[in-house]
């Protein structure tokens, strides 16, 4: 496994410390034990690769360090993705026993406990953006809240989820198997850093380069995906390479190849670089640490 | 049962045909499935209480007809409402096959598709909110998001949802099932009508009195709730009046009495009728529904 470049982990224990502050401020009102189970979901782990792309598109705009509002908004994407990854394990979904190498939520509480702290996780997302802490101007928190529930609604993420599900009844296509990964966790992906440029006060233009560069890192995410599987598959479970668990799904590595796969991530990355290198006017840290979250991205786990 | 006073049925179509429309958008999206599972939920039906709340007070204090913006506003109260009836209802929660006499959704679609449409139909509450169509000031705009994500998250609905659940592991108190219904109905009544305040363009002061006449009615209609289920349980259950389905639970009619909690509903409907009189310099039709709505919120079975 790759080691977290230095500035992304820094940015992992920025919103770790941010999550728990609010969780623990949460956890004194009417319901600790549900607090217990969304702190349990979203607290301790994870990559943050979200909250690194809201962080540092802000920064790339502010030109500078970031501040509490971005901070709440980089745990607003954190808490709506540990609300999507509970749902995802329960038993009616991917039925899924473990996370990150322990119990899943259900698993840990109960089922219903864990509908519960997904449901208040996506609630809290929400809230964190509204809040007025956020950004003095209500434009631009209403602005937040609809980026990040255009991405994460039936026209986003949880549409994604649903082609997903019909993906198991009939053969997808490479275009649809593109469209479903693209809303499942592509839109996301775009949202974080979008939001990331417009708490930071980033003009239309700049949020046009930022959207542009986020979608075909999006893209790229999708493709290492299939290439981690791939090779988990190869090695953990001996199945031989090309064989998915899921065989109506057209994946990338089946159709391109691994090395075809990689390539096309690379290219995607470069792309996405040179969309972003051009709405700068110099190069600068704060450039550098987008460049170096989306190559990271991309060669996470190889 | 009582007949559905003419307004408040207005009102109820008009909620329906916003809905309609908006879930009609929503179906030309990439997964129309999903919407189909929403539509059937959150349309035909209900007695839409938090979106006659949301109108009735946006038209108080406008002192006229509603427009687009309040519209969305009760529409989204009303997904946010199904969205939690949904989960409810599920195999982990109550169990329940059916719900306003049809099959509830995982009875009608599956469970993993009820899941999914809950979730989404609160994320498009939230988007109902912060859209540019509901309001010219953003600062509205988030203040009416963070109404609702306050009013249903941990702090509020499914903090209250959790208690329910604790509540059958241990016998509660009439003060403990008391918040834990505050929670789980009364935060949902109390936003909407200070929501609506808020996109009329309510004062401070008008929206303490909204608050003020939605927390003494939240009280009474979770005494009325009391009041229906143990006249449905004498006369459809054949069960003795007094014992509920979930005896760890105390209750209003199980300490004061069936005339007791009656008396009870009424006082405070008397008193959240006088504080909102007294918000306002005269009596006008608009007062008037607000005066009826509350009287039916108490008397809408009995």
């Amino acid at each position: 496994m790759t080691t977290i470049p230095a500035q992304i982990q820094d940015d992992a224990d920025l919103v770790e410390t941010t999550l728990e502050s609010i969780l623990k401020d949460l956890a004194k009102g009417p319901a600790p034990k549900l607090v217990e189970a969304m702190s349990y979901s979203v607290l301790g782990g994870g990559k943050r690769i979200r909250a690194a792309l809201v962080l540092g598109a802000a920064r790339l705009v502010m030109n500078g360090p970031e501040n509490e509002g971005v901070c709440r908004v980089a745990a607003a994407y954190e808490c709506l993705h540990a609300y999507s990854l509970i749902h995802d394990d329960l038993p009616a979904m991917d039925n899924a026993d473990t996370r990150r190498g322990r119990p899943s939520c259900h698993m840990a509480f109960d089922e219903a406990t864990a509908i519960l702290a997904g449901d208040a996780l996506q609630t809290l997302a929400f809230d964190l953006l509204a809040g007025p802490a956020t950004h003095a101007d209500g434009a631009i928190r209403a602005g937040l809240v609809g980026d990040l529930a255009r991405a994460s609604g039936a026209a986003g993420m949880a549409g994604g989820q649903m082609l997903d599900l019909e993906a198991e009844t009939r053969p997808f296509s490479l275009d649809e198997t593109r469209s479903m990964q693209a809303l499942k966790t592509g839109a996301l992906i775009r949202a974080a850093t979008v939001s990331g440029g417009r708490v930071g006060g980033a003009s239309p233009d700049h949020l046009a380069a930022l959207d542009g560069f986020a979608s075909r890192l999006g893209l790229a995410f999708q493709i290492a995906d299939d290439i981690l599987d791939r090779k988990a598959d190869a090695a953990t479970l001996g199945k031989p390479s090309g064989q998915d668990d899921n065989a109506g799904k057209a994946s990338y590595v089946g159709i391109f190849g691994m090395e075809g796969a990689e390539a096309e991530a690379s290219r995607l990355i470069a792309e996405a670089g040179d969309i972003l290198t051009k709405s700068v006017t110099k190069t600068s840290p704060q450039l550098d640490y987008m460049l170096d979250l989306s190559t990271f991205i991309i060669r996470r786990e190889y």
